[in-house]
């Protein structure tokens, strides 16, 4: 009895986490006075900050998208899901703290290694928490909206899976180069935000 | 007269300042340059951190939680529960302050017993505040929604009750052991999130 | 023609913004590691800090409370009203800094007594735009909802020209005790939260 | 199939990125405690912070504005529409970087010059992909409201295309005489935002 939630509050709960993680990683970024005297070329050399923070937006941004499509299959939020949701946003607000390291460290292979892979981690954290997510919500047809067609809930798993490989590929490859791997987290960015869904199908008339 | 106010706009500030004192912790978490020659021994070292981020995540999303529930069940905000609403506000955005002493204490026996104490002292405050809060809805049969049950009432109440309990527990344990009653505090907080209800019997159809 | 807006989207925006200026005081709080050998005496060292955060705390969550309720009695945003409201969340957002002066200056004298001015002075500002925004709502019948009674009018723009006064008063007392007037605004912010009214004579039903 | 989103979430994720950007701002300035002998002197010394602070806060006041004038006038989020505003939001999240070079490097007259052009840059590309959104709005029939008028449609375009010339001149303009220009986008802020029209011709009964 009482696990349900209402999911409305618990989507605007989570955009707030979204919004917040995405919008603080430009703190990190900054140039020292004192190469002031030449600043197109300090502006320049902050390029693996400029990296970093389009990574992690795009990926969040990504996240973002895929979280959306599942909320809006959902009738409401069950006791799993909102401990799962909860676990996502963790992950998703630590991502600063990998994106720092790799900007800082790249420049020094040994330690850019260990960061990419640390990063790497987080990310593929982040995607398979999203993926247990959905199938959560997939395995419970009560919590899933009823006019969700079956090729939907099989088109969104099959989305999530290849990603899961795509980090596990490029966490290898971090292992042998950390700075290649670093721009192919970038890529995987640009192609979760490219292939994300919407959820028209569900909502035709989304407002009036 | 005057003396109530709507409950969704409450819920949208408390949902906003939530959310961001959960994503600002990462803020305070960074390894200085100087230990990227082992980037992987220094990435371990800071697991003060981790603690301290993950106890204060896990806290104020089951405070989150908790608060979802409390205004489920609530018609309209009165005066009284505004104040106390504010003050609970008050203490959560506060939490940063001491989750960074602890980190940064941590190894030091003698620091670590006052900030972990100082850590507990605040944990006690919200869930003091948390008590209150449901106290106030609680005695006021006008606030609450006409169909929530007298054993939903009782069932939050003595929910509220042992957290207290926990956390003076603890506060009395980090006299002797402080660094096992930081653990216990992210213990305490695991616990809360599990044991969570949902809002559900007081709303059949969440979302159509 | 096109010179109004819903007032909803407006309302979610202030409130984002007055939930992170809250939410980013307490980044400003920390104990120098050097003071980790009498910690409880660095914590207590603090107490200006907190006295900055407590104060801007209650006022910004005050000034929620006065915005809540003006725009509780608005039909829709004008244009005047979206430039006032912007330039009083302008206003909200620089709070900070203020706070943060007082904070570091009040122990020298001579610096708190300019800190204590440019706070009190700021929240002079915020509360004379919180003023004018009221008084461009009350001054245009069309802007209101019908059901707003004359004496709610009065009530509220009376509730808002003594805090106006307050705020004067105490910046002639900053000038002669700095430290008296500092606390002197914390009085005022504690105030201005006690005498908040609610807005349910405009909405019986609030939610159901 | 499945390439629209419902707008409502898209503009609470967007309005929190913009609340959370805005009010980041006041977090670079501050001022060292060695100049506290001669208080005021010190904060009148920061003017190129409140410059900066101003200006920024200004411009993603005015695009806010804007964006909401977009958002009540779409049916729906398309494919296309949601990577744009993606991309947007980037760019606003990323203007707290170049605002604190600006008001870094005011005083060094060659420093002032490249990043006043970054500066520049960062607004030129944010207005730009401000007019590409609603490009991509008005150019698809069946993603516009169907109560939106022609004519509002061309005055939505042209009031987004000077604001691009303003730029491109400023930019000129800041290669010769940096601080004018610094100022002068302070001025474009300032008329975007008393420029700015409501969204009421749509909704005659914007609440009840």
């Amino acid at each position: 009895m009482a696990n349900r939630w209402a999911s409305n509050r618990t989507e605007a709960f989570s955009d707030g986490v979204f919004a917040i993680a995405i919008t603080l990683l430009v703190l990190e970024i900054s140039v020292p006075e004192s190469s002031f005297d030449d600043l197109w070329s300090a502006i320049l050399h902050e390029w693996p900050s400029y990296l970093g923070f389009a990574t992690s937006f795009l990926t969040i941004g990504a996240i973002w998208l895929a979280h959306h499509g599942i909320f809006a299959r959902m009738q409401y939020v069950d006791t799993r899901i909102m401990r799962l949701n909860l676990v996502l946003l963790l992950a998703v607000s630590f991502l600063p703290f990998p994106t720092k390291l790799v900007s800082e460290s790249i420049r020094d292979s040994e330690a850019a290694r260990v960061a990419v892979i640390f990063y790497g981690g987080s990310l593929l954290a982040i995607s398979t928490l999203l993926g247990a997510l959905w199938a959560a919500v997939a395995s419970n047809p009560r919590i899933m909206r009823p006019d969700v067609r079956e090729d939907e809930v099989r088109a969104l798993l099959v989305a999530v899976t290849p990603n899961v490989g795509f980090y596990v590929a490029f966490l290898v490859l971090a292992i042998f180069a950390p700075r290649l791997a670093a721009f192919g987290f970038l890529a995987i960015a640009i192609l979760l935000v490219l292939r994300a869904r919407g959820d028209a199908d569900l909502s035709p008339e989304p407002r009036e």
